[in-house]
């Protein structure tokens, strides 16, 4: 039999049509992509911080508000959580869609488990949380978050915690769960009710030892030491939250965006021109500094000397920067309309930001304030780096 | 002209010659690699840590006692620092030496700055610290430890910290410098005099933020806040080091094996069967903590809740671990003879542990303390995740 020939430049061809969609190279590190929301059109850009370049663009991922992402522990996919319900597996090398499940009606964020098997989303139609295989996205645990007389609640607040466990805050419940998921199909679920009205969001520290939820029904936070359950939930924080508004309220603060910095935490006031200082050995407030506008994400540099603040409308066009040792404004940008979102280099030398009314994303060095690049993006909202892969909660 | 053909069969021949060296799909996320040093042969093992297997080794690095790794920021490449002065980037996809540089005749360490494009290592022979491209390992700065007349020192304790600066400390002189490198061929350097005699190994804490230096010559460790240079450098720890020892000391522990755990800071004693549990506010000692040997590595599982310490002859057979919490010792495990260096996964749930005599790493589950995996290895030491790329001062 004759055998068939192809020449190379055919070949060649063939190639390319296989990484189709990818860039040029595939066959690169992990560690310094990040992907960022693209909220009107479905789509994730996929972009590389060491030169500051965009790599590719996934689409088909549904509707994308307040969509967020993990990533998987080669930090080779992208688990992107939709408000549609859709749970969408990236691979950020190729720039392929590679999975897709509409597991819910409507969702709201999900978690990747420590080891990096489980995929868990938290739902607010029809309530509860679906765990998934991160390999395959085939679901392998339904945890309904059922209450008092066959109720159902709205899951907020889903984190992952070491020892292999996710824990999430029932809206309607007023409660708090912790799910050891050693053994996917048959999870070991710890409730503490009575946590307070309506938790409406929640945050866990850096080191995974405390999770902390917002009330949107009350005053207060509540507060679980994972290190001791037996000492169940506390209220910590009286005054913060809803009860204490003075303004009206243009967006409730995302918990995610508090900054641990050290041994205090800097959290936007909810409806306050303010960012308060709490010291997390007491869990006692200990300062308040004065901002521009309402506050939305305060983020930590890495290194915890600068926290970086954005803001609701209608002072949405402006960060700030906090020295986190003098408590002072050191600098304000004005990046555009429609900041949405920030996210540092993992060693902090550089911070991404999402201008959504400019369509861009745009760097900046953290020691000179300098602005380093600036990338079209189409309506950027979330922007998450693959370092979070390596860290707990994130 | 008539045109060359090949064989498809060909052509995959010449793919599998390109990649020859390599792991079958060097198409791969980089977050989960690590490197495991195999010193008497002088190569390097590259491992996965997410299914626990080796990818491939690669060789002619050298004298890799005491070697130690960094990685570049998209965690592709490794830069392996040999006790020859030789300084190796090895890239970890295609399992290849790309480049390799005799840079001095004997050095014991190194670092990669903040924006990961210099590569610095410090030199016992001629002393001082030589900066490279990261890119192509060529030269960009040399600087000379010279100090009072003429004299010069061996440089110890590099690392690298947040503004683009290493920081390190002269033996001989007993100075601590700070390079701030923005402009790579001008180097602004700070120097601290009289930090005390022989500074023989140094750490930075997790956040970048507090640099110590071990005293070989008196009592005490040397403290330098980075944050607030002008207040200079402090006398810490009186009793700790050199002066206290009441043991022969048989192996110096190293600084790098200082775990912050929180607020605490947990130091093996200088030749005594003890952990020290430190205060990090106070920098005062705040327990004790009798362990089975001395003490060489007291590594912090990522969430701090544990502390794993291995010993010096004659009980490096055994790891111990201490719960941080309670300050008491919740396991013993005996690996076997000669376990050099242990390093968590990014998350903590599993730790690697390099047991020379038996030519194995061993991995345990951090929470039920199994044996999960046994990998061959040629009288491995060090190992190093890639997750280090995305850390402050590792």
């Amino acid at each position: 039999m004759k055998p068939l020939h192809y020449s190379p430049t055919l070949l060649l061809a063939f190639s390319l049509v296989y990484f189709g969609n990818a860039a040029a190279d595939p066959l690169r590190g992990s560690g310094d992509l990040a992907l960022v929301v693209e909220r009107a059109t479905g789509t994730v850009q996929i972009v590389e911080t060491s030169a500051n370049s965009s790599l590719c663009r996934v689409g088909g991922l549904g509707d994308l508000s307040h969509a967020s992402a993990v990533f998987s522990r080669d930090q080779r996919y992208a688990f992107v959580f939709g408000r549609d319900g859709g749970l969408s597996k990236v691979d950020m090398l190729t720039c392929r869609l590679v999975a897709r499940t509409l597991q819910a009606g409507n969702s709201i964020g999900g978690a990747i488990s420590q080891d990096g098997r489980l995929v868990a989303v938290s739902n607010y139609v029809p309530g509860g949380v679906k765990v998934f295989d991160a390999a395959t996205l085939r679901q392998v645990a339904d945890i309904p978050a059922t209450w008092g007389h066959q109720k159902t609640s709205k899951v907020i607040g889903l984190v992952d915690a070491p020892g292999q466990r996710f824990v999430f805050s029932l809206w309607n419940a007023g409660e708090i769960w912790v799910a050891d998921m050693h053994n996917p199909a048959r999870p070991t679920i710890t409730k503490f009710s009575d946590v307070g009205r309506n938790p409406y969001d929640a945050l866990i520290t850096p080191d995974g030892r405390y999770y902390l939820a917002g009330l949107f029904g009350e005053d207060g936070m509540a507060l679980l030491d994972l290190w001791n359950l037996d000492a169940g939930v506390k209220r910590i924080l009286p005054g913060y939250g809803k009860g204490a508004k003075k303004l009206p309220v243009y967006k409730m603060p995302h918990l995610e965006g508090w900054a641990i910095a050290g041994r205090q935490a800097f959290v936007p006031a909810v409806g306050h021109h303010e960012v308060l200082v709490i010291d997390t050995d007491t869990w006692e407030l200990a300062g308040r500094i004065p901002v521009h506008g309402q506050p939305v994400f305060v983020m930590a540099r890495p290194d915890g000397r600068q926290v970086w603040v954005n803001f609701a409308v209608p002072d949405n066009d402006t960060v700030q920067v906090i020295d986190t040792q003098s408590l002072r404004i050191v600098q304000s940008l004005t990046p555009g309309k429609g900041v949405l979102h920030m996210e540092f280099e993992p060693r902090g030398e550089e911070v991404w930001i999402s201008v959504r009314d400019r369509d861009q994303l745009q760097v900046y060095d953290t020691a000179t304030f300098a602005k380093r690049s600036t990338l079209p993006a189409r309506k950027p909202s979330g922007i998450f780096t693959t370092a979070r892969a390596q860290r707990i909660g994130l």
